[in-house]
């Protein structure tokens, strides 16, 4: 079912669509306070894989809906995600000086200007989606998208499950909890780019909506084991920063938890599940069917 | 024109009313993760002095709104605001242990807590304005809401004018860069803070809204010109912070640039300018007025 080629040349397309997006909304480095606008772009044109953006994207075609009414959504689920990263980077936070091989936004810059960038990246992602021009959801359906973006980032969803990481650091956490953690940290903003990508659809019938947040809680989890597979298994290089870095900060791990093989199948089976979700959907949904092999097979 | 008992009474009251609505929006400390919801309480329950709130209220009132309505925009803006004080005091930021008497929240918990705090109070204003059931305003007026508070709370807002302050520290200001500093670092949110008290009344003449607008510019430049003279003239324990810290910090004032006296009487001015601006306005604005001149004239 999966088809390696038409994923690239779609994930290419995304990133492609959602990197023009960006480019537009967010503020020029050459406008007043020009170094900050330099750190939110630096901390956003980062390299990184879009995965949000491409599952809104990808959930929007599924649904019967134009990319042009994804774009804001693709762009406020990315700003949330590039937001979580610069101060999860922090020194009082992760303390690392690599993303993607490149330096993070507090050594690039410094550690405030890096806190402000954090800080002023949340606010455009829901600036994003209260002004868009391009965007013609009607008041109501922006308010849910709102509602659910700020429900999966906030203290309840990935700010909550950052709070639980640092906690957990050092603990023995059993799989319930390190699932409760990830539900939170990562899961959380990967269903909400789901759901959002749906709602660009405004009459999308609740069934289907609910299905598709099934197949979003399902990749999502399978996301942050094949995270921990790979923290494992892939080199450095490949991974843009230290290969086994979260067995050295002592960080509980699905691999610690369920053995290397057993994470394995754990992560193919919610691939499975997530695909049986899709079940009523044609063809368009082929993407996300895509992208779930994808989750689970990648090697950075 | 001043009634200093009645605008004691007054402000108590709208104190009382926003820590009421705030106790009920914030997720109580018992609730996962525990640690995060306690920094979060602990940061917006700080015994500030709820100007922004008071503001919301006080213009809803003087535009014939009952104050049920502004509960929602009372509570975002002082999530932002609460935020933001959490942020600033980072020890990377302006490093202050104390506020208003209290540990500073990374003091009372850690560094990493205390970004995480700031994270989700933020996300948390955003969701109460999307979400908030107490609050009947149309989608359309609530979209307004957001983008209006989104655009004062970000890079061209509140958050850019902490990135010049960071700048600006031992750099020699003109007045006309020291007042756009503070238009963004403070001004930009108490002027949200009456333009969404103003929205709650979504039927409003768009002539009364802009004049509400720039009595909000007037009195909050006044704001923070009666700052910089309280950090010279007040005590430590009045404020609540060591006096003088501006000077020690080596961080530009108005009574740096226009001496004591010229500093008072520019706040002065922007408090006349501030009631030109209401004079079409019946008696529900005087609180408005009374707040204006307590601006100028308070000790703390």
């Amino acid at each position: 079912m999966t088809n390696p080629d038409s994923l690239k040349a779609l994930m290419a397309a995304y990133q492609e669509r959602v990197d023009a997006a960006l480019t537009q909304r967010l503020p020029v480095a050459t406008i007043h306070p020009t170094r900050l606008h330099e750190a939110m772009r630096y901390a956003v044109f980062n390299g990184g894989k879009r995965i949000r953006p491409i599952l809104a994207y990808a959930t929007a075609k599924a649904v019967g809906c134009h990319l042009d009414r994804a774009d804001g959504v693709a762009c406020a689920v990315e700003l949330i995600h590039a937001y979580s990263l610069v101060h999860d980077d922090l020194p009082a936070m992760d303390n690392d000086d690599l993303r993607r091989g490149k330096a993070t936004c507090h050594r690039a810059f410094d550690e405030a200007t890096a806190i402000l960038t954090g800080d002023a990246l949340q606010t455009l992602a829901f600036y994003v989606l209260s002004h868009d021009k391009n965007f013609d959801a009607p008041a109501k359906t922006r308010i849910k998208m709102i509602e659910l973006l700020a429900a999966a980032s906030g203290s309840r969803g990935m700010a909550g499950g950052q709070a639980i990481d640092l906690e957990s650091v050092g603990q023995q956490l059993d799989i319930a909890q390190l699932e409760d953690m990830h539900i939170h940290k990562t899961g959380a903003l990967i269903r909400a780019s789901v759901m959002l990508g749906a709602l660009c659809q405004s009459e999308l019938d609740s069934v289907i909506f609910r299905k598709l947040t099934h197949y979003a809680e399902h990749i999502g989890l399978a996301f942050q084991i094949r995270d921990d597979i790979l923290d494992i298994e892939a080199s450095t290089e490949a991974l843009g920063k230290t290969q086994g870095s979260d067995k050295a900060k002592n960080k509980p791990t699905y691999p610690a938890l369920l053995g290397l093989k057993g994470a394995k199948e754990h992560a193919q089976d919610l691939h499975q599940e997530a695909l049986a979700c899709l079940e009523h959907l044609d063809s368009n949904a082929d993407p996300l069917r895509w992208i779930s092999g994808y989750i689970v097979d990648r090697g950075y």
